[in-house]
């Protein structure tokens, strides 16, 4: 496949503008950005996935209603406040999709919304109105990455990311923005991200590339295993690369959705990196299990493990609580055929083998754990299953984070 | 029934003798108690579970092999080694029981053995040898307590407690003694609790008593989400008391049951307010649930939730993150009838009313939440389900021990 990442983020594909500004959601705010505005100057197909949470924000219950017909035009996110479980949500909800719309003159129907932040206060819809109207006449090529800035919470660097590809002999682009930090426990949908692209595909297509896209992606990413109330990852497909609308599962479609892929496995690591309080990402990679279902049992087993995160904070390279770990993550394992490998920049040192604590020089594993990137490789040796998850570790820094976060 | 805590912990049941002291099982260890042995003057009927962990430590073979015929008189335990993922694990622990067996003079396949601390070391025979001579002479009913210390790892506080029934007109008393600490997220088994009795009781009624006593007080505990690979809740039963023996499940057996119980769940709260780390006590009670496996499941959820434990460890009364947790528990929960409260010594306070987020005294809230044992009331008023759940608060101290455990 002809890949290659570009700069920018959701306006790098044709037709999209964007930009974010601090609208002051949350009084005590008035320096960073947390509203933004992405548009289309065409009706774009698209699709959105959400959090698996019995509790939903009512920003998806309003974005969910609006994607019924596969078309939208415009996305409008605040972060600083989740407008989840408030009296008032869904209200508050269509008002901002009414807000953007009258601004941007597009259908109310065609804006999706999102919210990400406190969860139960009640959302000022003012400072909406004022933050459009200040954004209204100035969207642009160069705000995508303000965009990117606006709805990022306790997220330490912002998440943009952009890629070329070929389709159909046309140039395609893909563009990613997303938010993370905490409560990050992603199922089948994600923190927020917002996908632009100007491949033609169709909206259903779309729906099936986002839940194929994230499956080994943004789904195998986890910072505190708190699945978060305001999960959305939205697509937006301007279609003008002028290629064949990608209708069904054929080859273009196999391109578009590895495409997907490849940009979302970038975007969840760089989630799990910035992670709340995180100084190391995390990888773990299985292979060798009877399934790929068992593999990304155990994958994720391991990067949700608090002894393991607080190891890795550490840079102890403890064996038994990978295996502990391994032990109780529910999957269908031979304990006596597992073995366990650490790796960095530094090199790779083996921990564990046939399921048993081996020696190891403890200095050259300190080495390797010292860095910021730390892969953790387990082989069952049961099979050809393989998956690959995202974590961080655990530190001071999140208890302090999470101790204090609604003052 | 007539029920009374009474002093002592494992040797307030007639019949059984008790030591503990320093083995130096880790090398570097020249004080704290860590070599216990418990022994009964008779052989008695006797019954264990265990971790459901897939890893799991080669006492528990050993221990499962020899329990097989329902019979115990004495339990070898060693804290600061798991002997667990060790090549020589097997052997070590028979090794153990044959010492005990040995000094004791009963057969080898009578004695109970169980070990606690770190994973995938090797298990030092010399300082157990030596460590069962000294105390073979000196088993008594005082050195209860030194068998409580000597099974801690991380434990600040050790945990015995003893209580005192009426079964057949008898008087019947239980003792335990258990350790928690971290790696605690109790699964059928628990991390280790030893229990004595003087009842009669068969060894089946006894096995049956264990794993319905466990289901509403151990395994309700989480810690920080790992379940050991040392889980063994082992009770030896003398049968001194001279009460016809308990062979069904009769009036008898439901006392005995209860008695277990409200022992466990006592155990249970210590267990996880000497959490690793844990400055206060969480209990999570729910009721209504349609069943009594929702009400348990959400129960769980919250009191595992990361982001629950650190906003009670900063005192911050948020409402989102417990309706999050019961939003992704998986369990059959109608969100929106979900009533929601905090209460300690200092009072309570309703923080969420029919799933929505409610305005509270933010003053009052910190005033409750700063308390050392915090209660969050869930009401799902939607049946008649209900379960408690015991854990603890996320804390700095948690990552630091666990960031350095090994070293």
């Amino acid at each position: 496949m002809d890949y290659k990442f570009i700069d920018g983020g959701v306006t790098a594909p044709k037709g999209f503008t964007a930009q974010g500004i601090c609208a002051s959601i949350k009084a005590s705010n008035t320096t960073k950005r947390d509203l933004a505005l992405i548009y289309c100057d065409t009706l774009c197909n698209s699709a959105a996935i959400f959090t698996k949470n019995l509790v939903k924000s009512d920003a998806i219950k309003v974005t969910q209603k609006h994607l019924e017909d596969g078309k939208a035009q415009a996305v409008i996110v605040n972060s600083g406040n989740a407008n989840t479980c408030n009296a008032d949500g869904y209200e508050k909800a269509e008002q901002m999709c009414k807000i953007a719309a009258k601004a941007l003159s597009v259908s109310e129907e065609n804006v999706i919304v999102a919210s990400t932040g406190v969860i139960g206060q009640v959302l000022p819809i003012e400072p909406v109105i004022k933050g459009v109207e200040m954004m209204k006449g100035n969207l642009t090529k160069e705000g995508g990455t303000n965009a990117a800035e606006a709805i990022m919470t306790t997220d330490t660097v912002k998440k943009e990311m952009a890629a070329e590809i070929s389709i159909d002999g046309k140039k395609i682009s893909i563009g990613v923005i997303a938010k993370g930090s905490g409560m990050i426990h992603i199922n089948m949908g994600t923190m927020l991200s917002f996908v632009t692209t100007d491949a033609a595909v169709s909206s259903q297509m779309l729906r099936e590339a986002l839940f194929e896209a994230a499956e080994d992606s943004y789904n195998m990413v986890s910072v505190d295993g708190d699945t978060s109330t305001n999960d959305t990852l939205a697509i937006l497909a301007s279609g003008k690369a002028g290629n064949k609308e990608i209708t069904e599962k054929n080859q273009d479609y196999r391109i578009f959705v590895s495409a997907l892929k490849k940009l979302f496995k970038e975007i969840a690591k760089r989630l799990a990196s910035d992670g709340e309080g995180a100084t190391k990402l995390l990888i773990c990679n299985v292979r060798g299990a009877k399934t790929k279902t068992d593999a990304k049992g155990v994958a994720k087993s391991i990067i949700c493990s608090s002894l393991v995160k607080a190891a890795i904070f550490g840079a102890d390279a403890n064996c038994g609580r990978i295996l502990c770990a391994i032990g109780y993550s529910g999957m269908d394992v031979d304990v006596n055929k597992t073995d366990v490998f650490y790796k960095s920049e530094k090199g790779k040192i083996e921990v564990c083998k046939n399921g048993l604590c081996i020696e190891f020089s403890e200095e050259k594993a300190k080495e390797i754990l010292l860095e910021k990137e730390i892969e953790i490789l387990v082989n069952l040796n049961d099979g050809s299953g393989q998956a690959e998850a995202y974590g961080c570790d655990l530190t001071y820094d999140y208890v302090k984070i999470n101790g204090d976060y609604r003052t």
